[in-house]
Order: structure tokens, then sequence, then C-alpha cells
């Protein structure tokens, strides 16, 4: 059976105009990968009602999960959650549960939940709730998109709630090998041991370094000893 | 008049498992954002030619511009150049002024133009060559398409060598104010700041410090007086 599959989708002007940059793609693709989910696409749009909500019905028709990074705060920029419902024509407002964990939260530390603050327990209606254990405000999952926050030590901790419940395919298995020579050296010998192993993927991964040309071969595979027997092959075609 | 309109599209398995961290986008946002052309997206896709082709078309269409990076090299994963011409219904084949380049540079190195370079010479009719001085092996541009290697030294060389010949925009000119305070706190006011400048866009960047909340504001406008006015007033709603 393959596995599951899925997309990410940044939502925030501050990664298009270079102020800041994505580290939660990264983080994600390495979190999928061990859970065996398969990323097929990730996406950045801007602060764009229109860009954002049609983002979100395309991905959630095509992958089995979104994930959404960025725009639920308590500013005026922060219009995820509002696209989120109107992407599923669903109602959104202020939800008791939402608002009672700000209210803790906010009591805790002696500061008023004004209106500003209130806009995060902004819920779209049928979502459920994922766990903020940094700052509490929620992020929620409505239908099969996970919404979650664009601080990366928030998104990480929000991933961490999010993933135990769902249920990956077999992992991808990998070995990385070495090699010093440059990728055109490399091409034909890889494209022949492409073909002696179908079940096996491989991917070449060229660098440069200190004026020398190398490339890292992965080799991936779900299946084991084809992957072992792989590797050994491929060892032996590009001596170390 | 607004400013010509940009995509990025990224090509790679190896972005989306999570073994590779992409930093093209965030290059090409920064010059982007210099030379008054407007980022309006980023995908990343796999090494699939559906995914490829079908991204290509659509962005093409989309907008004024699109860049890609990756799968350019001379390895059987390196599916690029293809798709871009199957994309666009034109032919591919080795070309002559492709081909010269790289013999040049491998006759230098004294190593032979074998059939996997030579795939690095593959360029769709009708397209314009893209500098390579790191490598040699050149990009290209068809339409509106500029194709650029995944490597970071040399799309950073690509793009050097694309962005003079396009147009931009106004240049947008920015200022930021960095303030103490949770964003609950600053939403308020800066809605009524949002208000009361209405050609400056603002922007509220959260960060948490040493356990500290904090915000950089960013307000941007290609109309200077306007953006020092609105400067000013959010100096005096939020001082230092």
């Amino acid at each position: 059976m393959p596995n599951p599959t899925a997309a990410m989708l940044v939502i925030g002007d501050e990664i298009l105009s270079g102020r800041t940059h994505d580290k939660n793609t990264h983080h994600l693709a390495g979190q999928l990968t061990e859970a065996a989910i398969d990323l097929k696409e990730a996406r950045v749009v801007s602060d764009d009602p229109d860009a954002i909500i049609a983002a979100v019905r395309e991905l959630s028709a095509k992958y089995d999960h979104v994930f959404t990074s960025g725009g639920i705060g308590p500013t005026h920029d922060d219009i995820t959650a509002d696209c989120i419902a109107a992407a599923f024509d669903t109602s959104i407002d202020v939800r008791d549960d939402a608002r009672a964990i700000l209210q803790a939260h906010y009591d805790a530390q002696g500061l008023e939940l004004n209106a500003a603050r209130l806009r995060m327990a902004r819920i779209p209606d049928g979502a459920a709730l994922i766990d903020n254990p940094v700052s509490k405000a929620p992020g929620f999952t409505l239908k099969n998109v996970h919404v979650m926050a664009g601080v990366p030590k928030i998104f990480h901790a929000m991933v961490a709630s999010v993933l135990p419940s769902l249920t990956g395919g077999a992992p991808l298995l990998s070995q990385s090998w070495r090699v010093d020579r440059g990728e055109g050296d490399i091409a034909a010998p890889l494209a022949d041991l492409v073909d002696r192993h179908p079940v096996v993927s491989f991917g070449c991964y060229p660098f440069q370094k200190d004026g020398l040309f190398g490339a890292n071969i992965v080799a991936r595979s779900q299946d084991e000893p084809a992957l072992n027997a792989a590797f050994r092959d491929l060892q032996q075609v590009f001596p170390a």
C-alpha cells in the first residue's frame, strides 16, 4: 500500500520578501519522512485571502494531509483561521474551549484577555484543537488540514502534538554513499545501477568542496533486503 | 503601475524528504525585493514529470516570471529541461552553443565530454542560455521561465546573470521597529495605525527571546513621504 501523502502550506509575506527564512518546511519534511508520510509538495503564499483559500482547497483535495504554518496570531495580518473556514464554507467564531485555555493562561500571568488575544480563540466550526505547550493559543485540525503557528518553536511543538495521531505507511529506509567524482563521471554507471535495482530509488546530490566536485548518492526503499543488496552494489561500482 | 510578479519553483525529492534544506528561495526572495519584482508564491515539487510540468504551466500563466531551481545536472534524476520543453510543447536536443561551452570546459580540464555530461547541453528549442560562471553548464530562459541549477553557489551566479535583464517596478521601501511587548498588546493600537496609513502596509513578526515576547513591526510602501510619516506615528504609538 502506498504511503499517505501530504503538502505543506507556509503563509506569510515575510517569507516571500526575504525578510524571514522558512525553517518549518524542513522540520516537517524530516518528521514526515520518519513517520512514513510522503511530503509531495510545499508552497509559500502571501497574506492574501484569495491565495490562501485557493491553495487550501487545492492541496486539501489532492493530498491526504495538509499542514499550514503561520497567520494564527492576534494581529490584523493573522487571517489564516478565517481563510480555512472560508475554504470549507464553515462558520467561525470564538469557541468556549479555546477561550478557556487563553483565559487561564492570561489570568495566571495577570494579563488581560483583550479583544486582540481573543481573536486567537476563533476556531472554525467542527475543528479539533491542537495543543500548544509553548504559548497556549491552540492550533486546530479541520478535515485533513492541520493549522499551526509560524514561530518555529511553537510549530515544532504542534507537529509533535499532531503526528502521533496520524497513521503512516511502511517507513522509507535510506543509505547514503559519498563519491569523490564529478556527476558527469557518476551518471552512466549510476544509470546502470538504477536499472538493476527496480524497487530502490537513487538520488544523486552533488556538492563542491574546496574546489573539488563530488556527490552523495542516496539509495531509498521500503524493502530492506533489496536496499542492502543495492547498497553493496553501489559500493562496488564506486569504491571508496 | 504595479510591480511585475514572480514565482519560485524548487524541484527536488531531497528537499521534500528533509535531506536538504532549500536556501535558494530565500536568496531569490531578497534579490527580487531589491529589484522591485514581487515574489508572490514559492513551490517545491518532487522529481516527478507530471508534477513539474503542471506546476510550470500554472505558474508561467499566472505570474510575469518563474524561476526554477534544481534538476539540470547530468544524472538520471535530472529531468527539468525535458519537463520545461514538454510544458511548452517544444522540442529539445543537444544544442551547438551549449555543447561548445561544455566542450571547451572539459577540454581545458582534460576530461571527456561523455554522454552524461552532454545531457547538460540539452536545451529546449527557442530558449536563451543563462551564463554559469561557476561550473559552465548553462541554465536557460524559455518564455518567462528561468531555469537554474540547484547547487546554491551556481543558483546565485545564475540569478545574478538573469536579474539585470528584467525590469522591476518602483522599489518597495521598508522600516522596521522593535516592540518589547506581546502581540496581544500590540494588535489593537497597530490596527489603528493600519487604518490611519492606507498606502503603507504593516507586518507584525513576533519573536520570543530569553522568555520574553516581542515583535518586529515592519512598515512598507513605495511612497517614501507616506512611509516616513507612518514610521514616526509607529514610534509614537510604541515608544522605545
